[in-house]
């Protein structure tokens, strides 16, 4: 089902987040945060979480001096010019070497999804000047998990999505996408469905989620004053129960590869 | 300048715009449109445009009857399993051919843009079975000129995006993207700026007109109840004057094509 009502999207920073730590309790940390932020739950909102805070909360860091690089990762690190101990997880965390080159490390991640540097990104969480934080290790169910600490303490159904920034071919500039989803359509089929002029449409699959996840994104930012957690309220297409699967084109579709 | 104050992102749809036809005052359209759905103008506001809409009022319809096919569109035609005479138009409006296998012909649109069908679609703007619309002939020009009239009616400084909806290598869906834009940073360069950490960011680049053209994207849907305008309050970056043309990435730099 498609139908769609008119509505206002309205996306809220949830503020006063502190720096996640290991083992930290995101669900407290956005409940606590949505209510400083003048939030009042209903059916049908979403949540959309930055990756890090997830990863973090996860203990996905990894200590650089604790890594030793292969013989194929020192390869891929001379020519990259990339650290080799970064670049051995890198390959650990991929399916799929697609482009290197200087400066540029371009894979597909063992969950599916095509990006930079298998998404591991520097990090202070460990405590030394040589850590990284590495994706959540199943992010459809880190989103499902904190959607049902949110749905039980809210009393209301929710959708979750974690966003992450990717870099995109043929164009400058990252955009936030969906890397973990529950409970909100990932993908809209209108496989079907038909123009105001009774044509079938041209555009027959919506990347919702992706879409959610770049307004959110918008208001997070990036730089010092950043913001781990945002609320929607207005996603136009209706909840169901969803995987962050139905965004990844499978590789033999995939033209650009 | 990259200076950010969390806020609210809030999108609001403008209602009752009717169907556009060649010559008709979108500004005005929009105005009017805004009035009814209760928008109160201020300094920094942006409106995010349907292509569709701004092609027919520029009348940017043409009827497939009346194009001939080159022998080069015919062969690509028959490739691609599409109308010859689509593909006449397609090749005319790029300037490089990417991909063409049965049912998908992604090319470089002559203004930079990766896109299937160099963004042309079925319309009914020319009362024939066989009518298309291209994307207007200098979207950023467009964009500007609507927001002269935009900004002369409102006395307010406004910014404005003309969206379309793009494809994507490596994930399934389509997203909202900027492909006109005037008076809002298509590109916000964060280079030099740091994180919480004193780190320099991972992320330099935000393609901000780009999230933004998804998260109208998302409110003005596909299908037959599409809104084809959006007011935006809270975009979080300073507006300037901008380009679309500040989102492509330069062939030389892109390392999938």
């Amino acid at each position: 089902m498609t139908a769609r009502h008119p509505q206002p999207l309205v996306l809220t920073p949830l503020l006063g987040i502190p720096l996640v730590e290991r083992g930290d309790d995101l669900a407290a940390l956005i409940l606590g945060a949505a209510e400083r932020s003048g939030v009042l739950w209903r059916d049908g909102d979403v949540v959309v979480v930055a990756q890090k805070i997830v990863s973090r909360a996860e203990g996905r860091m990894v200590d650089l001096n604790a890594v030793s690089p292969s013989p194929k990762a020192r390869e891929l690190a001379a020519l990259t010019q990339k650290d080799p101990r970064l670049v051995e997880l890198i390959l650990r965390e991929s399916a799929e070497v697609l482009r290197a080159v200087p400066g540029v490390l371009i894979v597909e991640h063992k969950r599916g999804f095509v990006c930079a540097n298998a998404g591991i990104d520097h990090s202070n969480a460990c405590g030394s000047e040589d850590c990284v934080l590495l994706l959540p290790e199943n992010p459809d169910e880190s989103a499902a998990r904190l959607r049902s600490r949110l749905e039980a303490a809210t009393g209301r159904r929710l959708g979750v999505i974690i966003n992450d920034s990717h870099g995109r071919a043929w164009r400058l500039g990252t955009m936030g996408v969906a890397i973990g989803v529950s409970g909100v359509p990932a993908l809209v089929d209108l496989r079907g469905r038909y123009d105001l002029l009774g044509r079938e449409l041209r555009i027959t699959q919506i990347g919702a989620a992706d879409e959610l996840a770049a307004a959110a994104s918008l208001v997070m930012g990036q730089a010092d004053e950043a913001i781990p957690a945002v609320h929607v309220r207005g996603f136009p297409y209706p909840l169901r129960e969803s995987s962050f699967r139905e965004l990844i084109r499978p590789r033999e579709k995939d033209l650009f590869r």
